[in-house]
């Protein structure tokens, strides 16, 4: 498991988790929502080119690569059903709108009779 | 200052660095190459948003931001001249082209005799 960090930014009307990925497309990124308020982003990083194609040699690896699985609650006035992601410049953006603020109905008045 | 992480790969005809640049743009990134066959990356990352943006708040922040730099040895039979840089889904690729392969002219023989 490689570690990957990620940002929480939030917005007046929404959420948006900035993920680290460099390198990795979209396609390769596997994002679900859970119950719970829930969100789990899976998927894995690997070398652009490999070890044993010919004439390929790595001589330095810095760059962390293999499998990664990160859990991220989704904040409780964050709307489940309205999440969107992009990724773009190995960046993973994802959206989460906040529920609209509880309203409060106009309430029945009550009399507070003296005794 | 923050750390990037690269890889250098080997092939037949060329070297290619490789540099984690999560969130980067290509004009973001500064690159020089020196005497003494030394090339130097440097840039600085910011956060998307500026936290004293009106109704924006960073509730988590893990992804490093800051300046950076870092510097490469070019390899001894890299070709300064033939360097090539390209941005990617948040990876910095660097060609160096090699030079070609040192010709041995055809020697003259010299004659050994015994004494």
């Amino acid at each position: 498991m490689i570690k990957i960090s990620a940002d929480l930014v939030e917005y007046p009307n929404r959420y948006v988790f900035m993920v680290d990925m460099p390198g990795m497309k979209a396609s390769e990124i596997n994002l679900r929502v859970e119950d719970e308020n829930i969100m789990v982003v899976t998927g894995e990083r690997k070398r652009e080119q490999r070890q044993q194609d010919d004439g390929v040699k790595y001589l330095r690896t810095e760059r962390m690569v293999g499998k990664f699985l990160r859990i991220f609650s989704i904040p409780d006035n964050g709307n489940k059903d309205r999440i969107s992601a992009l990724c773009k410049d190995g960046v993973l953006s994802v959206t989460i709108e906040k529920l609209p603020p509880r309203e409060w109905k106009e309430g029945k008045t009550i009399e507070v009779k003296s005794a």
